[in-house]
């Protein structure tokens, strides 16, 4: 009777005594019983039409009650909006987060995922993992979609569900009420209008990206090594271009030459002569960090092999980039990383907007002139009344922010000003206030560079060398979310130093 | 004068002593130097069309000369292949494989990967791991291609390479002139001729089988979340069912039922309820088990809330599978596995085949009336003239054959028998001998079957339970291939067990 209890506890059916006499059927039947219609009773449920909620008026959470907690709605989970809720305190708030991606991807360890000195895995942290109330709090979900507008008089956001991947399923619309908004909706990459970027070139800031980058390198790396290719396509397919001399496209170029300089060398060998980096940027590499690590990194890079070229992008074309004085420029990979802009979704808010068209914010990350709504990490930039610089698309800033406001909406809750237009004249504490810690970037060879100054202007520390490099690991190890990750990117890194990258096309 | 040393070695225009000078102005130049003519000098070379050497005649590897090793080409990177690879002596041969996945697969442990309990790049070997010989001996190739055609009278095979993924490259054909060919192609998953398996059902045979299988799985559990989801399209969303009792079957929906057990119960909490395993078999799950294993694994299976249904499935929709008996069975997730046959390209061989239309081999593994070619794994099967019956399709039958013909094939290489056409009547040795040494499988729960017995009649010790289960993950650990793949999956065993499994949907 233990036997069936159990079942009957995670059966779906367990509300009908009906279905509890199926199950039971089935296990005193073994394989023996007739089980249509257990089955079928399933098959009648089914026969409503999945499109019929689509229909269905007001399909969503509507506004909290007295007896519920106030709910904040977070768009998105880059840094901003992980590290917001991470700090959010669930015991004052159910927290709804809603993105088209269930985790936050670690975007300084990205670059090394796609040559295999990381894993996937490893650089990605499920949403749940930060703010585990997000799966067992009744009132707090994570919804796969997309948010489509931001009805701001309402309280209201609407949202579209991501079915990518379900072909079963079309996409549907539903709406989620806010106590307060936390719009942590991010940038995306600036191509400059230069066309064919989105078709031919791959960013470097998705889990996806680097994947399909890491499946592409070695793609390549074995077609140039089947008889029957000319030479000249063999150079192509393995010259790996890099547009935007920022830390990622360093951070990756410095790993692209780390992987060819040991992996490829050993495990491709008859292909390894022709394997190829080039870093083009129209100005200087690096352009944040002090002169003399600039120097330091171009030299570094340059005797790892690969090529840094001063040009600006003018068309990228199936087979090959036009540089603006009529360079062609053949490839096999690209891989694009020129900077980040607002994105069209932010550009359409009928919200305040900062400098640069990012979403307006005033000292205490609030969106002035409406009630409830704050914006944080690369979507946000101060409106220029309060005097202050927009500051720049950093993960550092982002987190800050999010943790920042983490606290100031917990102070908000417990002074009762937790529900929809429930702040009046609080005392909002002290503003927000961005401190730069410093910049790093890795450049391979077992070298980095490590910026301590507060701004390009200001005095103070820097390094580069293998003593940075450590300096670079041992930060950004200390700084992964989770144990479970810490633990694996150290595994991971100790496993390359081992064994290797690992070159399976999975 | 060193560093340009360094540079123009990994260049592949360090050819001509104008491209060397060209470098030596990027070098000293760093930004500063006009690159057009340097990169042109790229462009230029890729002016050449890429279908030009579609049309050269005799693309590929001719016969060998005296003076090179012999040849020997390998179709496949199964169980048999990599087994046969890894045995086989580089100083004696070349050794060529020609595969579409550059990997071995470790399929017993692949069930285990979809939902988590290790990670994907744990269970591939990369062949160049299996046999570094390919990387770095000059003569050995791994090809990224599959083989079209057989042409026996002149030792020589005919492949096209798999440019999938790589849009700027059509795929194009080639020759292998061979001095011992190795079929070892495996087999394909059968469908009984039933409608929509191919367009909607999963099969479990490649990693990227098991990667689809997470992403969906774990696409339906964020789907079924979110509000305006119809609670019967939840159910079916929700509902995993596998078809076929056999060990895949059984121990995929063991992993799932653990992970439904620990992991969803935690973490998607909201829909913990309408989560739903149902595996259908025609006949008895694990046939080729002892009665005794088959009624505990029944047991328990149906107490971690697994469903069997004893049915055959006649039609498979995109939303449900239709039973014979008329019984409809809506799904969200289907995997397929009931077995394996004999592929369409292994049925186009003019060769002799054995009964069940596989290749038919000798107590050598030599295809009789064909001079130099062997057949090894589960594309193979004795003729009916050696009295033997055709062995069943198991990793350990290819594994064990891949072991014989290596040991095999370096005898005959010392006995100078190692070039087409040269064992004439050389003696052999020992025919191939296959002794049973028992199945395992794991049924979730940490528990596992395990028969001892040589065959179904056979006495021998069996065990089920707890100690079975680990003897099931200490045998697997020790079978894996490469200390690299031993230590992840030790390593994530041990972090399933301590964190629970990752739910990042990248």
């Amino acid at each position: 009777m233990s036997l069936f209890r159990n079942l009957s506890r995670i059966s779906p059916y367990s509300s009908s005594s009906k279905s509890h006499t199926l199950i039971n059927t089935i296990i005193t039947n073994r394989f023996h019983g007739p089980l249509s219609t257990f089955l079928s009773h399933f098959a009648t449920a089914t026969a409503t039409q999945a499109s019929d909620y689509n229909l269905a008026p007001h399909v969503g959470l509507g506004p909290t009650k007295a007896h519920e907690k106030a709910r904040v709605v977070v768009l998105g989970t880059g840094w901003a909006g992980s590290r917001l809720m991470k700090g959010l305190d669930p015991s004052i708030y159910d927290i709804v987060c809603v993105s088209p991606r269930n985790h936050m991807v670690f975007t300084p360890l990205l670059a090394s995922t796609c040559v295999g000195t990381l894993e996937f895995r490893s650089v990605a942290e499920p949403i749940a993992r930060i703010q585990p109330a997000i799966s067992t709090e009744p009132g707090s979900y994570f919804f796969l979609a997309n948010c489509t507008s931001i009805d701001t008089d309402h309280h209201m956001v609407h949202c579209e569900t991501v079915t990518e991947g379900e072909q079963t399923l079309d996409p549907w619309k539903f709406t989620i009420s806010y106590d307060k908004l936390v719009i942590a909706l991010g940038a995306q990459p600036t191509t400059f209008g230069i066309h064919g970027v989105y078709e031919h070139a791959i960013f470097l800031r998705e889990v996806h990206h680097a994947q399909e980058i890491r499946r592409k390198l070695l793609l390549n790396l074995m077609l140039s090594d089947v008889p029957g290719i000319a030479k000249e396509e063999k150079q192509r397919l393995l010259h790996c271009v890099v547009v935007g001399g920022g830390p990622t496209g360093v951070e990756f170029s410095g790993e692209l030459s780390d992987f060819i300089m040991r992996d490829v060398r050993q495990r491709y060998s008859h292909v390894k002569d022709y394997i190829h980096v080039t870093l083009i940027e129209a100005n200087e590499i690096l352009s944040s960090f002090d002169d003399r690590l600039r120097h330091y990194a171009t030299k570094q890079l340059t005797k790892s092999g690969v090529h840094l070229v001063r040009g600006i992008v003018k068309d990228v074309q199936e087979k090959k980039i036009i540089l603006n004085d009529g360079t062609e420029v053949p490839y096999g990979l690209l891989v694009w990383s020129t900077g980040v802009g607002p994105s069209p979704f932010v550009h359409s808010l009928d919200l305040p907007k900062s400098p640069g068209g990012r979403i307006g914010i005033d000292e205490w990350l609030r969106v002035p002139s409406v009630q409830d709504v704050f914006a944080i990490g690369d979507c946000s930039g101060f409106v220029e009344s309060t005097g202050r610089p927009v500051l720049p698309a950093l993960a550092q800033v982002a987190e800050r922010q999010g943790k920042y406001l983490a606290a100031l909406l917990n102070k908000i809750g417990r002074d009762n000003g937790s529900r929809a237009n429930s702040i009046r004249d609080m005392d909002f504490g002290d503003p927000f206030v961005y401190k730069h810690l410093g910049s790093m970037a890795t450049i391979g060879s077992y070298k980095a560079l490590v910026d301590l100054r507060q701004s390009k202007e200001a005095k103070g520390l820097s390094l580069a060398g293998f003593l940075s490099w450590f300096v670079w690991r041992s930060a950004y190890l200390t700084r992964v979310v989770s144990w479970r990750n810490r633990f694996y990117v150290a595994i991971n890194w100790a496993t390359t130093f081992v064994f290797g990258r690992d070159i399976s096309r999975i």
